[in-house]
């Protein structure tokens, strides 16, 4: 691996990256790579020559899409790949297998980290991925107009993902690659102090030894399993405490058998 | 970063991974989530308390699968999700949204490595990913039962991923981990199965119901704290019996008290 510049979240601009996808014949697969894209932030919808002309097949595109109703609402529509990459400066074709050609071709992951930075590269200039139809297809013209091919690693024997799980995938990836929405850092836990620990790993040992559990002369053992099993979890002060009342009632009641 | 031995791909064995679908009210998502492990290479489902008594709803579940039709007529139906983790060390949460709890909770990536780093350490056993019902959500019951949460990271307006474009990107992950993989030359450490942790607790809660620290009648708190702490410090087997030993003698001491 080589060193990587950190590149600052905010100069990584989604939008400057395109989906284009190549002659759909479902208009659903439309509405639901719609929605895939959004999820990861992606905006920038261009179809090429779909098969979308009967208006009540618009309506599968409009109910798959759900929330991502903007991105079909802003799509566009063109006749040709060139047209769809005319103001692009960089072109991915997604290819279900290895095609034997002079092109480039990198596994997905390698693939979002040419174009994120080819985004950070060049400021507000537009970067294509480019998806077949349904049957995961590019003709090598349209492979001819992209820079980089790539593929979403597989099962051998199963790499039949759909367009719209494609588009998800590559579009996390993208999004990962980017850097640009983190789950939130845990908020802190708090733990116990190691005194309180072992304050409580003498009680436990007091009361195994009352109970007859453990023999006094040779805790070791005992001790050192349960201290690794503490140090382990990050015992909480609230845990220290409830661990010590339930031993302190075990106590009670074997005290008490005593007396 | 510390060095790591390259381990042969062919060690992870995927199917130590099991994918878990809670109470899904959708045949159809059924049927895609099988489709999105098979391209993942995963074939280990099972379905918690699923809404799938129509049998003509059976259909879109096998219409959806497609090509994984032999992950669907495998997968097994279960009550519960204890049920469902019963013979598992180790189960990862999906949730979509950040929990105030003291989980561990990681984005998707670090999650997978983790996953593949308990495969690797544990021939054989197997690894829980746990999914909610369509709308993404998992109990805080549920949660407890989880030594590990996680998050796809997504569009903060728009993180709505459906079912299986979440089980896509997951499996996605996983087999991207394993295919990458790098372990540590730590020994691996023998980890107790879900379901031996569970007879744990029932010894634990039945014991401090006899002492009079328990109310059998509001166990809630209780329990699920005490669940919480074994599920973080993930108790190897000879714990789960030194730890039942000292219950069954403090048990042991409070009955002879009774008599």
């Amino acid at each position: 691996m080589s060193e990587h510049v950190e590149v600052n979240e905010a100069e990584i601009d989604l939008s400057q990256l395109r989906v284009v996808l190549m002659e759909t014949s479902h208009p659903g697969n439309v509405g639901s790579a719609a929605r895939a894209m959004k999820t990861m932030g992606l905006s920038d919808l261009v179809l090429v020559a779909p098969k979308l002309a009967a208006p009540q097949r618009k309506q599968e595109a409009i109910a798959l899409a759900s929330g991502a109703l903007d991105v079909l609402n802003n799509s566009r529509i063109v006749a040709t790949l060139e047209e769809a990459l005319a103001d692009t400066i960089f072109a991915v074709g997604f290819t279900a297998r290895k095609r034997e050609l002079a092109h480039r071709h990198v596994d997905l992951r390698e693939a979002s980290t040419i174009v994120i930075q080819t985004i950070n590269d060049n400021a507000a200039q537009k970067v294509a991925l480019v998806f077949g139809n349904e049957a995961m297809c590019l003709s090598n013209e349209d492979i001819d107009r992209c820079q980089l091919l790539a593929s979403v690693p597989a099962n051998p024997k199963y790499s039949s993902l759909n367009l719209a799980q494609t588009v998800q995938v590559a579009a996390y990836e993208m999004m990962m690659a980017a850097g640009k929405f983190h789950v939130a850092a845990d908020a802190p836990r708090a733990i116990a102090t190691n005194g309180d620990v072992e304050a409580l790993m003498v009680h436990i040992e007091e009361a195994a030894v009352q109970s007859g559990y453990l023999n006094p002369d040779l805790p070791k053992r005992f001790s050192t399993r349960l201290r690794r099993l503490f140090t382990r979890a990050q015992l909480e002060p609230e845990e220290v405490g409830m661990l010590r009342g339930l031993i302190a009632s075990f106590q009670h009641g074997s005290s008490q058998n005593k007396n």
